[in-house]
This record gives C-alpha cells, structure tokens and sequence, in this order.
C-alpha cells in the first residue's frame, strides 16, 4: 500500500475514538450522554441549514471542515464541561498537545491543514470560525431546553451564566442570539433553568 | 421567532433521531454498535482526508454534504444489513416515504436541496455520488478488519460475497478499491473471513 494512504488510514482508525468521547449533555431522542462523533455531525448538519442566519457571508466547506475536526483534540484532552472552571485552566495546553499528536499521524501538508483549521476555529476571529463557534455553543442550549433543563437543573446554573457564556452567539449570528436568548427566557418561564440569583443588597 | 428559522429549527430538532439508528457494524474502539450520526461524521472525515483518491476531480462540500445527508432516511426506514436481501426489496420505498417527510419539515428550497442531494447520492452516477458511496462501502470493510471480522462471522459471509458488494468502491476510487481488496486478503490470511465456498463439481 502506498505509505501516503497507509498514514491517512491509519489517522482516519484513530479518530474513530472520537465516538467514545462523552459530552455532558444528553441526546434529546433517548437516555444517553451525546458523544463528541454524533455532536460534530449535528454541528455540520447545523452549519448547512443554519448558514442563511451568519451575520457576513461564510465559505460554507471550511465552516463543516472546522465543525468536523474542532473535538478532535478531546481524544487525548477529554471533554471540558462548560461552566467548569478548574478544567478551563489548562485546557488549551493539553489540547494542544493532543492536536500535535493527532494531527501528526497525518501527510505533513494534511496536518498542517487540520492544525490551520483548529487553531482558527479556537482563535474565533474570521466569519468562518466565529460563526461555527455560535452554533457550538447554542447546541447545548437546544439539547437543555429540550430535555428538561438537565445539564442546567443537575449543576445549578442560572439563565445568567447561560447568557453570559453564550453571549457570543452574537459573534457569529444575531438572529441566532435572539433565538437563545428566547429559549432561554422560555426554559425560565417552564421553571427547568433557575433565574439569576437575586443580589443581596447591604443596605 | 421568524417561521423560516422555526422550521429549520424543528428540522434539526428531529434529526437528533440519527443518533439512535443503530448499524451492524461495532465501533473500532469500543465495544458496542455504531449508529448512523457518527457513522455519517467518520464519512464526512474520510472524504477531507481521503478527496485525493477520488479517480476524479470532486466538488468536496458536495460530497460532504452528501455523507451527512445520506442516512437521514433511516430514521424512519431503519439500517438495512448490508447482506440482508429480503430488506432490500422494499428499501428504496421505504425510504423515500422517509425522505418525503423529513426533508419536508425544511423550507421549501432547503427540502428540495436536501432531497437532490440524497437522489444523487443513491443514483452514484456523479463523480461526487460515486466517490461518497466508495467511502460508505469501504468503511465497514475497514471496521470489521479491525474488529477480528465481527459482523462477517457473525452472519458467514464470504470473501467473495465482501468482493462483490464492494466492488462498486473502484467506480469512486482505483486506489481505495486496491486498498479494499488488500484488506480482505489480509481478513481471510488472518482467519477472521471465510474464503469463497469451493464450487462443487458434478463430476
């Protein structure tokens, strides 16, 4: 077998771990926690009908590219849960030497193309990434409010720290802003997502 | 909210489903079934990384599109094993009831995209048809090799029965069809595929 294929196929059998990698939200159609494999082709599904909704105009293959590659890492780094502080403090560290080694196994020309995409989808800045990343971060939001606030209702967080974190919806997609924010207003009003903490006035 | 995205919204909603089709085939790294939404990942995977086999030039978000669209069906119609000819014969109106319904919860224009793009996929005349059928042929080749023959041991199913279902990988890819026979020899070396049943002769 030619060796360029030999090292694609042996990169394509290792990233099948990615269907072992589990998220802390659960898949709305059944009792389980989401993986990172089926939560990246949901994102792509997303990316395709969604697309109409970016706040500029995106190049649409290399938003699916992104959505598709940006869990990889979690192979080796594991899924980091949203409103887990701690996690955060060394996330990009171990992730980065995950992509290293990941991406490695490939055609040096391919893993520097996977490493391109990754870094952009994480620096969040050009159209692409920044609108990929909205619909990252409002997945969840979907899958919560569907579910009857799970993710939400088990760690006791607020519609407050669901604004804040997926404020930057807004980056990628106003109208998609406005969708979350509707969502999470109803998830409040059904009682499955907790009102800010009122503040305690010193009076 | 404004009706378009609602629907889009509903749309992606229900599609989550994909996640609860089981396939035959195991995953490679753990010990339990595939289902369709990550099978759907690794396929949109093994066309960036794989495009340059293609026996010729293809539209790459055609053919991504394409692999994450292909099993949407199955929601409805169910997986059909590869080898079972019973479930074949109604297959194709089974499913494209499925099709009629799924993609018709999207905005008109979106519905239509979405149904030409399954057509096409089934018809694998395209270049693009043809290389993403290569790829959703030769991926459970690749699983059961890795899974000590698995569903092919499970269900007896031969060398030449392997061959001749995949034969239609070389339509899509010279190279990946090489690659697809080297790996059944090297099944039926290793033990984990019977070989073809020795004709028996009259005499």
């Amino acid at each position: 077998m030619n060796e360029l294929l030999q090292q694609q196929m042996q990169f394509l059998i290792e990233i099948d771990k990615l269907k072992t990698i589990e998220r802390q939200t659960r898949i709305i159609h059944g009792d389980r926690r989401e993986n990172d494999a089926e939560h990246s082709w949901h994102l792509a599904m997303m990316a395709l009908i969604l697309q109409g909704h970016a706040n500029q105009d995106v190049d649409l293959l290399k938003v699916m590219k992104m959505l598709l590659v940006h869990d990889l890492v979690e192979i080796d780094a594991g899924d980091t849960f949203a409103y887990d502080t701690v996690g955060y403090a060394d996330k990009y560290e171990r992730e980065m030497q995950a992509a290293n080694r990941l991406f490695g196994l490939l055609p040096q020309a391919q893993a520097e193309e996977l490493m391109n995409l990754w870094l952009e989808f994480e620096a969040k800045e050009t159209p692409e990434a920044a609108f990929a990343s909205s619909l990252d971060r409002m997945q969840p939001v979907i899958h919560n409010h569907q579910n009857e606030g799970d993710t939400w209702m088990k760690n006791n967080i607020t519609s407050e720290q669901v604004l804040n974190r997926n404020r930057e919806v807004e980056r990628g997609s106003e109208t998609l802003w406005e969708y979350v924010q509707e969502i999470v207003q109803d998830s409040v009003d059904q009682g499955i997502l907790a009102k800010s903490a009122p503040q305690v006035t010193s009076e």
